[in-house]
This record gives structure tokens, C-alpha cells and sequence, in this order.
């Protein structure tokens, strides 16, 4: 026989069963937060031709992208959500509802050199709010509200939703006529988590930056304390310069909001460090992060921006959003075991009649318990001996097992086992239904 | 501004939010019924390595896949839910607890010429139950079960799961010496419904079939009746053969245990005429037909096969599996107007404060709601009037909003309005939950 290689392709996730229960719980905890919030679904394929990504792409994502032809189509697979929907907003503009609201939770595509915790295919769980012509600042507050009530349902206690507002710089820079070189400054400033503040600010006089400009920035970039403690710092710092000041009113009013909303302050705050490389966000900005694991960097990212579909209609649709890197975001998580797979099956029960005339009796019991919305199996295979049987409940944990023989068939009752306890039990079938919704 | 076409490829199917919030529904409703009856999910890449495609595909397939180059890597596109189950079974099998059981609602792709009805993009609800060396018959059983539970969850009444054994022509075909022709016999007699019986025995003569044996074929294809009848009469044909004779004890089975089950007889029935033309199929195969809308074809069709993944394993796995064909079904019903959309949002409430003084009020109310588990929605756009910010409400067919104004915060309780009725009533927090449930 000629040997195919059945691994999956490398850079493409593809998880055993138990796992795939637990992606499959945190991917759902997502999805009823976002419709709890009012975001509406969306699912657009992940084929799309190939000018209508490149028109968005850029940089290193270009030479990313799996592009192919069919017929005399340039078609190529996805590297975003954001591109997907610019389009479909642009298309249906005159059906759609604003401020329009979706959430989508698919599989985008990207071919990156393989490394660990980098995937090719993964799955990105993203929101937004598209405005028709304005899109209301108010509902900048919403994106880190859905955010922090998703890692609080997913079990996080110790996270971050970090706020900044692009504008706080750009007013600066503005103020420090630096505005022609604002571009690679934010992205030196970008890695400042990493490299660390020293180095950003050698990096910058290197450039070119005047030493007094580099320390006005970093002045803003040290601001420390409670939110409403740097809140009020920024007002004090002497920057002329309108747009400063209208991203200093626009983070100051997230943040009241944020507290209106009842959201702890210890889930959210402010900071001037964020700068999200993309030359795309124009205003809020949001990273997040997990404390105890912050080698993962930001699990969450997004922010507001000026104007999703230019490349694609010539109405002007303001927008904020995020999005969560859910399949990076599992992985990592699974691998340093803060989450766990427990369940290998969705079942409840397992039947197993003993002997062939409780044949038919088992199949009534089965058709019972799915009525009654309990997962259940059965296994009518007389010729494997029972503790061969009983070994499926075994190895994927299915909490109890009922059996049924003669004695149960002439007392119409059954016995059910507690798999965990060894407990056995003859009783009747209201008896399991209570049983079952005790657990 | 270059213009960039933004409609989706064709054959691409792309929903409005309304439709799409419908077929979310119905996607959830059959992924529970799945899980009901103890198969658990898979996900995995929507690409492979072209040989593990090209070892499956065959025929008119091998041409409509979407193939591509990265890298060194020959890739393509699923075509099927099949040919990953395979592939992956085959490499975990060491893992897995069998029978396995699963699940997968997911896209594949196939570059068909566009026509009505026709995707290139489509969903597939699939189920397989794959044994280890051998697989117990009674499995056949469940699949039927799941699927008309499903039908019937989905709202359907008058629909027919039709059930047929392979083994039953191949004993016919080597009782009249024609198991060399078998498979061009079939694939004529799989036309049986749509050109009817005189034609098929036509072609059959004209390709040199003897009369009598034509005569023979369609004597058993013409076994009408209840489902008991047709297995007497089954019974009763001078057909000496033991492949026959285990087919019609196989359908015997299948049939007992589904009335074991309690499944309505006129949900199912033998219908002999049913060959499934793959070749793959080795016993127990089905069709499922909505007869209201027999135009449509098999909505769900699958069946019994020997072996899996003989391409990748030398593992014996046999399995029974079926297959929606989502994507198809859901077009389809959508333009008969048998399903329509109604929902445009999952939103219940939408909270208006009407005055600025009202906001702080208004975002923790918003709050508790959702806290509630209530999907609610806040408007904080006071620039706009508000006739225009209710709008939002009735487009989307929000069934209630809440006004909160001066006189509400005076009395602390909140203006309640029924979008359907007009009506509004002032109430308190618990009243606004207490007509919520009662929706």
C-alpha cells in the first residue's frame, strides 16, 4: 500500500476529541456574549477574489496569502474578518440597519512561516459597530463591556483590557510637529513592552528625534496611577492641541462609561503605551492581556476607526471593533494546562441490556432519554462480553451506565451505575430523570 | 476610486443578517440532536495535502476541486466531510474509543459549473459511527433515529426517510449472474425515479440484459406495501442466494429496531429503488425526501461502507454514516418560503435614556439586563432625535424599549414600550424581567 502522510498539514490546528469539546464550549461562551450584546451573526465565504483582499492587504500579510485560480477567476482564501466584512457592508449597504452590529467567529488563513503558537489557519472571534457617516463615541465603551463579561464567563479573574486613544498621540506629535514621522514612531513605541522604555527612547534620538521631544513623549508615556489619576495628569500636561485634547475627552468618557456600566476597575485601564502598530485605528484602542500569563502578549485587540470600506464604496463607515485570537489564545492556554479537557463526550448514559430480549426495552429507554433532552447511547452488541462493553463508558467518561436483564425486565425497573462511585442502584425511569438533573 | 466588484463569487452563498440568524438556528438545532444521541464533534483544516484528496476523489470530484501551491505544498480544498474523517481517524486511531462517534457541520468545497440550487461553497451535517474491525449492525438504526428527530425538531412532519440494503441487489445480480454488470445496473436503476420504470427497463434490455432477468430486477423493484409486507414478500422471492438473504435480514433489523424506537412508521419506509449510486455503499443505505417538495431531491442520503480509510490505513474500519446537505436545503426552503426569516437581532430591549442626566441610569440598567442573561442594547446618541433613535428598534423588530426621562429617574422605574402593541406601561426592574420571561 502506498504510505499518505495523515498528519494534518504543520501551522494547522486539529485537536482530539476531548479538546475539541472544550474549544467548542469556550467558542460558544463567546457567541452568547456577543448576542447578549446585540451583535448579530455573520458567515461570508472564505473564498474571495483576489482583488478585493489585495486592495486591503499590505506588507508583510500580502506575501501571507494562499491565492489560487479556478477557471479565470484569481481567487485567494481570507487573512482577516475585517475584509470580509468591509465588503459585505459595501454590497448590502442599503438593506443593512445602522449602527451594524456583527460578530463573526471563523477560520481566516494566513501561510507564516511555521512556529510554535503560530497557526496558518485559525479562528479569530471578532465584533464591530459600523456607523453610516458617524458611528455615536458611546459605543466605544461597549467593545471592553462584551470583553471583560467573555473572560469573566470563560473563568479569567486576573486580566487586563487596556485602553488608549490614538488621538492623545497624534495630538502630541501634532504639538511636537513630529507628525510626518508619527508612523515609525508609534511602531518604535509598539515594542516597548518588550524592549523596554530605554531602549525606545535611544532608538528614537538615534533616529533622529530631539532629545527633548523624545522626553515630552516619554513624559506622557511614564503617566502612572489610577485611571482617573492620569486622566487628570493628561489635562495638566502642557499640550496645545485640539486633537490632544478631544482624545483626553474621548478615553475620559469610555473610561466613566466603563464604571457606569458597573465593570471592576481592576478588569480595565488606562494605557498610553498602546499604540497598535496599524496605521488603521484613528481613535480608542484596546489591548488585553491575562497577568498571570503575559508572555502571551494581547489576547484581545482592536479599536476605532475612521473608515472600514474606502477601498470598496464611497459611503464613509466609522467603526470600532475587536477581535479575539481564539485559536492562538486556546493553544497557549491548553498548553500551560490553565485549562483543561474533561469531557469526552456529551452522553450522560450508556444503556447496555445484558441479554437479547432487553433488546427492545433498551431501544424504548434510549428513545425516553433523548426525549427528555438527556444524551444517551446504547450498545446492543451480544456478542462482545459486557466488561468489553462497559469499557466504552470507561474511556470517555460517561457518568452513569444502565443495565437491563432478566431481573430488571420482570421488576420493570433498571440499574443504573455511577460510574465514579460504583454505585449501583435498581430504579425507575422517573428515578434516572431526577438522578440526572441532580448532577 | 477604482471600482471593485463586492459581490460574492458565485455560487458563494452569503446571507442577509435575518437569514442568517434562520440558518444559525437550524445549524444549532441539528448540532444538538447529534449530540443527543452521543456523537461529539470534529473540526479540522479546510485544507489538505493534495494526495490525501486525490486518494479519495475520483471521477467528475477530481475536477472540481480547488487546488494550489505554497510553498513546496500541493494543496487543495475539501471536497467532502469524508475524506478528513478518514485521514483523521487513520492517524489517531491508537486514541480514539470506537465505535467513534462524530459529528461535523462544516463547509466543503467543490468548483462546479453555477447553476440554481448549486453551490460551490456548502454546508454539510455529517454523522459517522466508525468500528474498529467491525462495527454492530444495530448502529444502522441509530442513524434513521437522529435524522428524523432532527426533521421533526426542525418543524417537518410529512417527510420520508427511506431505507434500502445493497446487499439485496448484489445477491439478486449474483443469483442472475450479472455481478459484473452491477455497478452500471445500479447507477441506471438510481435514475428509476426521475425517468420512471419503463425507461430503466428499456435501457437495460437495450445494453443486453436478458428480458427475464429485466423481468427479475423489477419484479423485486416493484415490492410495494408496508414495511412488514415488503420483507414477507422479500422473503417469499425464489432468490437463492445467502448475500440476498443476509440483506433482507439485515433491513429486517433496521426496520424492528426503529419500531422499537417508537420512531412513527410513516417517517420512514423500504423503498428497494434506492442504490445510492457510490459504489462505497456496501449494506444499509438511505434517502431522505421531503415529500411536499420531492422536487428537491434526497435532502440527507448515506449509508453503510466496509471500509473507511483503506488510502491511509491498513486498519479494517467499517462505518454508517449520513450527510445533510445544509447549504442546498436551507436555499431551497428559504425560496419555497417553507422557512422564513423573522429575527433580525437576538436584542429584546433597547434602552433609551432621553435625557443626558439619564445615561449613567441608563448604562446600569443595560447592565443588570444582561446580567439577566437578556440581550439588550443601549442608544446614547442624544444628537439625534428621538423618533430617529427608536427606528433602530423597528427595523431590527426589537420587541420592547425602555425610555428613561426625567420623570423615571424621579419615581426610579422605567417606561416600558411594546413595539408590537404600542403599548407602554411604567414598571420597575423586576417587572421588566417578569415580562421578558413570559415572552
Amino acid at each position: 500500500m502506498t504510505k499518505i502522510n495523515t498528519k494534518p498539514l504543520s501551522g494547522f490546528m486539529e485537536l482530539k476529541p476531548a479538546e475539541q469539546i472544550l474549544f467548542d464550549k469556550i467558542k460558544e461562551t463567546i457567541e452568547k456574549n456577543y448576542q447578549l450584546f446585540g451583535f448579530i451573526p455573520m458567515d461570508n465565504p472564505l473564498i474571495e477574489r483576489k482583488e478585493v483582499l489585495f486592495a486591503k492587504a499590505g506588507g508583510e500579510t500580502e506575501t501571507q496569502i494562499y491565492e489560487f485560480r479556478k477557471g479565470d477567476t484569481d481567487l485567494a482564501l481570507r487573512f482577516d474578518l475585517t475584509v470580509p466584512l468591509a465588503r459585505y457592508v459595501a454590497d448590502n449597504y442599503g438593506e443593512l440597519t445602522f449602527p451594524f452590529k456583527r460578530y463573526q467567529i471563523a477560520k481566516v488563513y494566513r501561510g507564516e512561516r511555521p512556529q510554535a503558537g503560530r497557526f496558518r489557519e485559525f479562528y479569530q472571534a471578532d465584533i464591530d459597530i459600523i456607523g453610516d457617516e458617524t458611528l455615536d463615541l458611546n459605543f466605544d465603551s461597549e467593545i471592553p463591556a462584551v470583553i471583560v463579561k467573555v473572560f469573566n464567563d470563560l473563568g479569567f479573574e486576573n486580566f487586563t483590557l487596556r485602553i488608549n486613544n490614538r488621538k492623545i498621540f497624534n495630538g502630541l506629535f501634532l504639538d511636537l510637529a513630529l507628525e510626518k514621522e508619527s508612523e515609525w514612531i508609534m511602531q518604535i513605541i509598539d515594542k516597548l513592552d518588550r524592549v523596554g522604555a530605554d531602549m525606545c527612547q535611544e532608538e528614537l534620538k538615534e533616529k533622529g528625534i530631539h532629545f527633548k521631544k523624545v522626553d515630552k513623549i516619554f513624559n506622557l508615556l511614564k503617566l502612572k496611577g489610577t485611571n482617573l489619576e492620569i486622566l487628570e495628569n493628561l489635562k495638566k500636561m502642557e499640550i496645545e492641541n485640539e486633537i490632544f485634547d478631544e482624545g483626553v475627552r474621548e478615553l475620559e468618557l469610555v473610561i466613566n462609561n466603563l464604571q457606569s456600566l458597573g465593570i471592576k476597575e481592576k478588569y480595565f485601564e488606562i494605557d498610553l503605551t498602546i499604540a497598535r502598530g496599524l496605521n488603521y485605528y484613528t481613535g480608542t484602542v484596546y489591548e488585553t492581556r491575562l497577568n498571570d500569563y503575559s508572555e502571551i502578549g494581547s489576547v484581545c485587540s482592536g479599536g476605532r476607526y475612521d473608515n472600514l470600506a474606502s477601498e470598496y464604496t464611497s459611503k464613509k463607515l466609522p467603526g470600532v471593533g475587536i477581535s479575539i485570537g481564539l485559536s492562538r489564545l486556546f493553544d497557549q492556554l491548553l498548553k500551560k494546562e490553565v485549562i483543561k479537557s474533561n469531557e469526552s463526550t456529551y452522553t450522560k448514559i450508556l444503556i447496555l441490556p445484558m441479554e437479547k430480549n432487553a433488546k427492545e426495552n433498551a431501544l424504548e429507554l434510549v428513545s425516553k432519554l433523548r426525549d427528555n433532552n438527556i444524551p444517551s447511547e446504547i450498545n446492543l452488541n451480544f456478542d462482545k462480553k459486557l466488561p468489553k462493553r462497559i469499557k466504552y463508558a470507561d474511556k470517555l467518561n460517561i457518568p452513569s451506565v444502565i443495565f437491563i436483564g432478566e431481573e430488571e425486565l420482570k421488576k420493570n425497573k433498571y440499574t443504573l451505575k455511577n460510574m465514579e462511585t460504583g454505585k449501583q442502584e435498581l430504579v425507575n425511569f422517573e428515578e434516572i430523570l431526577k438522578k440526572n438533573n441532580e448532577k
